[in-house]
């Protein structure tokens, strides 16, 4: 690594303008959360593998923002070189530069690695200083990094209609509807949920994300699709081509963008498809009237290119005429967020199907931890019978049980892969709120400790995410007191009813309300949308500390896990996806309606984890009630001995 | 009220420019938000009497705006010529006003009613439409207001410092310190409040509030006050002048500001003093060094005139040079707010007076109550024994049960006034939130209705605000469901722990979500500061579903006070005032510190309206506790039959 650095402050010097400063953020070309092999430049240069953060690297110095779930997994990856900022308590990246770098002072990035957001934010940060933010003409990293993986040609795959729910053609022409009514002529799409989810195809370009690395353009008349065609069959050729969507290549998109901006786009569309995708674009306008049956917007007022400042990358932005440019969320959004009959169908049984994956695993850990540890189980409060674990062959390893619990979700219908990786953490482990086991370094299970796993699957009908946080042996009084506001906060938020218009993080202190009473909380939000079989954290609406207005509306997905985490001790967490649903309230006052939430993960909570004393009446109810819908919805899916522990497991405890 | 509008209407065709519309705020010179009765200027235009809202003449239109409390109350009191716009639901004003006057139009406001910082965003919102914001240079208000009343001569008051808790000198020192801090060599202050907490006085220029109708200026050499000099004594004239306050005549403060302007003020400060103040000014700055034992900020970087642009009239604002105005928060919004420890000991001995009083209107009523309607009375939930009314030659009103509470008040020890106008409401009328009683259109207490009081009082010591709802009867199980509804938001929040760093907004849904199980909800906030002998509404906090990012702090006072209102049929409002403190949490997790908040208001709530089965055990242990200290705390204020009634009311319910 220190290689990397000497090599990267090379080139820095040699640039024209020599740079101060290189920023490597995480993100890919498309902003994604999570990035192929070949797109971890901030984890090559600075060695943490955290899915979020920030690498900076100047003359003398290199640091490394990230945020509060990460502290203490950067603290441990991070080497000498590297100085560690925590997001939230050292200054912002922006104002650290501005500060600490020289007047004038030349601070390079690679335009497709960030969003217009934050490139403009950093300019006018930079801007008191006299100091410039340059775009590199060549990313930098990728000039040193010898071994880069190679591109991958990964398949696409058609979503069918009978998984998505809506057609191409149906969301194009919402898609244009918008269009109009912003009187924007053109859309660039650069998120890779959003290209997918709006073409109904997946593929596998990303781990855990079924997605393709691809661009798109919608203009009032075409509709365009930037990617590896090697990576096409004929069938989704086929599929992409009856739908109008032009087929080009991945790098075409910067000339194309080029062409949008000039109004050259449409002109070099291919005769045949400009015919079919013209067919979907007869949409009545709302502001402009139809004349002669043929839609006049574009001509006159319909001259905006709409970009999504917070994902789309600024090299393509550099190419708009900025005075024509309609800076605004992708009207995409909200669409995928809300999710249609079929996906909300599709999400509940894929959640069935998982949970039944998540029991078996507990039973099968159950009966390994005592055997191989002599733990007194998932059932009985008693100290185990410690074995000499060295005269075992076997042993349980974070990593081997996560292994058996991916074979038992890969059992089940429509299973594609995982969502995320698993986080499968014994005691202190579990207090790395995002820990990811390696095979070499992990720990061995211990039924005297904790161990919370948070793991998720891609089934064709949906994306599920769910935690539970289990003890094989005698937890102490403090586990059970600290999961038992865990569980007070989860159940608290998953019952809230609520007036339309209310937003997530209005919401979030529900989650907390029970931990703040003991002087305790937890560095990360409570709660993400996920994806139907697409990425399993999806926005726009949030549960969380920071303020986000996007009130959350019904058959919006969301997950509901607080926790805590005691660090060099042990970690807990728990986690439900709930999909928002207009509630049954009584009353209607000031005929706003209101919502509440349906759980559709179905798993138990560990009752012996559970301080009884601290749970009112009606959480007893809930709890019980949860349970027993648990047992009966599981119960096709597992046989008798596991239908026996999930009866034992979720029996109900008195009032 | 036609003629009103007609006359001004023709003054605002000749006035030049001519006048398209003309705005007519609530507020004064100072931006109160209760002013003196010549300052009604809104009130006398529309008719409509609540405390906030906003009137617009156009030429062919008359409309109010106000807010959610006082929907119903503006629907009474309009006239056919006015049209109500709800806030919140209805186009902002000045978005109406954008849209809906004429391009060009010239929209009129005496630039002395309203603040930086809507003027500048009116300005923003008519620019799109070449529309302008004129100032007047006379209010036209006044020009057509013939039987305006006067302005009083009220007697200006010396705060002690056995209230004040603190010195005028130490006060100034602290003020002075932030002006370095912010390279600012002057500040306007034009806030009442602000006024009189900075020198310690008290004045009775505005009904309910203990204030002066004054402006002040302070540099780093010299304090001023501006005020009609006929309000003052010898003794506060000379505890102004000890304090090296020069006093000047109200009507100067603009002559002085464009002085400050043009930094000519400390100039034409009359010697003495001047020596005296810059004794008080030698304060070693934090970002400039002292030389020669002599301050030298001011002389070359401290160059800006400080004014809050939330609560600085645009006419002095219009004034200075925009190029070296600090619009930020007044630098007295936070230490008004953070109490002293005597402010405190104030706000706590003057809260238990009042409490004693409360109850002892409580007993008084209750007699009443069973006397003249046969009412079942506080404790029995049972039919009234209807009594003809007419045959009673006393009845009991809205504003004569009142004015009895009033007299239980001013038997107290430091009884000053009342602190806003007492909300006394039967029935519907305590679903008009900020409901008024007039003597002559008042309701009279009906034993089978609810009764809604919302009051306090001015103390010496401190200021204060209570509401409880009671039934002399049999309340309705829906009645019951509500008030219980109501209490358990109002204990959720007081009993709230909570980070430093967390604001009221944060809190806010604590008060709503038993409410919003319902489906119900009340449309204000859910709490306020309050002051030390000084306004019963105080900033900078708020708990609100209003994102105000003020966070929360130890010695800070707020209300608690969640209701619900059904139109036409009742309102529940239950209100303690807390105060802020650091709490005794177990642990204390990211070294943050956290907080509770200490209840000072003594008074029962009524249990007979209490649904017990709809309370968990904490919520039935805390009222239980509550309420022995209630009986304890107020036993010495209270004679024996008080004390009797005060223990049965306060009898613990059964967990």
């Amino acid at each position: 690594m220190a290689d990397t650095l000497s090599a990267l402050r090379s080139l820095m010097a040699s640039h024209s303008p020599p740079l101060h400063a290189l920023v490597v953020p995480s993100e890919d070309y498309h902003q994604s959360e999570y990035v192929s092999g070949r797109d971890k430049r901030r984890q090559f240069v600075s060695g943490f593998t955290g899915s979020a953060g920030l690498a900076l690297i100047t003359k003398d110095e290199a640091l490394l923002w990230t945020d509060g779930r990460y502290f203490l997994q950067a603290e441990q990856q991070l080497s000498d070189q590297w100085k560690l900022m925590r997001m939230a308590e050292d200054p912002a990246v922006d104002i650290w530069m501005a500060d600490n770098l020289p007047k004038d002072a030349a601070i390079g990035v690679d335009p497709w690695c960030i969003s217009i957001d934050t490139a403009q934010r950093w300019e006018r940060a930079f801007a008191k200083n006299q100091q410039k933010l340059v775009q590199t003409t060549k990313n930098l990293v990728d000039e040193v990094w010898t071994n880069r993986p190679p591109a991958e040609i990964n398949a696409v795959t058609v979503q069918p209609l009978k998984f998505a729910g809506r057609s191409v053609t149906d969301k194009l022409k919402d898609l244009r509807k918008k269009l109009v009514q912003e009187h924007a002529r053109g859309i660039i799409f650069t998120t890779l949920d959003e290209v997918a989810w709006l073409y109904n195809i997946r593929g596998n370009d990303v781990a855990y994300c079924p997605v393709v690395h691809a661009f798109a353009i919608v203009t009032s008349n075409s509709a365009f699709i930037y990617l590896d065609t090697r990576k096409l069959s004929i069938e989704v050729k086929t599929h992409l081509e009856e739908n109008g969507i032009e087929i080009k290549e991945y790098t075409s998109v910067s000339f194309d963008v080029a062409l949008l901006a000039t109004d050259e786009l449409d002109s070099v569309s291919t005769g045949t498809l400009a015919e079919v995708s013209k067919e979907s674009a007869k949409i009545p306008s709302e502001t402009h009237k139809s004349v002669n049956g043929k839609h006049q917007a574009g001509e006159n007022s319909s001259n905006f290119i709409w970009a999504d400042p917070g994902s789309c990358c600024f090299a393509l932005y550099s190419k708009l005429n900025p005075d024509t440019v309609l800076l605004q969320q992708s009207p995409l959004a909200l669409p995928k967020a809300l999710k249609n009959p079929v996906e909300l169908d599709g999400l509940r049984k894929a959640h069935i199907r998982d949970g039944a994956a998540v029991v078996q695993y507990l039973v099968w850990l159950d009966k390994k931890m005592q055997e191989i540890y002599g733990a007194s189980g998932y059932f009985l409060e008693e100290n185990s019978v410690k074995k000499e674990k060295h005269l075992k062959p076997l042993k349980l390893t974070e990593v081997t049980v996560s292994d058996k619990l991916e074979e038992f979700r890969a059992s089940k219908e429509h299973f594609r892969g995982l969502s995320f990786p698993t986080i499968s953490s014994v005691g202190p482990n579990a207090a790395i709120i995002h820990y990811s086991p390696q095979a070499d370094t992990c720990a061995e299970l211990d039924p005297d400790k904790i161990y919370l796993f948070d793991s998720g699957a891609q089934y064709l009908d949906g994306t599920t995410d769910i935690t539970r946080t289990v003890h094989f042996g005698r937890p102490s009084d403090h586990e059970k007191s600290c999961y038992t506001a865990v569980l007070k906060g989860h159940i608290a938020l998953g019952n809230a009813k609520f007036p339309n218009g209310t937003n997530g993080h209005t919401l979030d202190i529900l989650a907390r309300i029970p931990l703040w009473n003991y002087g305790l909380d937890y560095r990360h939000g409570t709660g993400h949308g996920i994806g139907s079989y697409l990425n399993v954290h999806e926005g726009p609406q949030l549960i969380s500390f920071r303020i986000r207005n996007v009130p959350l509306q019904s058959s919006m997905t969301v997950t509901d896990e607080p926790g805590y985490y005691e660090d060099g001790e042990f970690g807990i967490r728990l986690e439900n996806v709930l999909i928002v649903k207009e509630a049954d309230t009584k009353f209607n006052f000031g005929d706003k309606g209101y919502l509440s939430f349906e759980h559709i993960t179905w798993a138990p909570y560990q009752t012996k984890l559970i301080d009884l004393n601290l749970l009112n009446p009606e959480e007893i109810n809930w709890l019980n009630s949860y349970h027993s819908k648990c047992r009966d919805i599981l119960a096709p899916y597992l046989d008798e001995a596991e239908n026996a522990w999930l009866k034992k497991a979720t029996q109900p405890v008195a009032v």
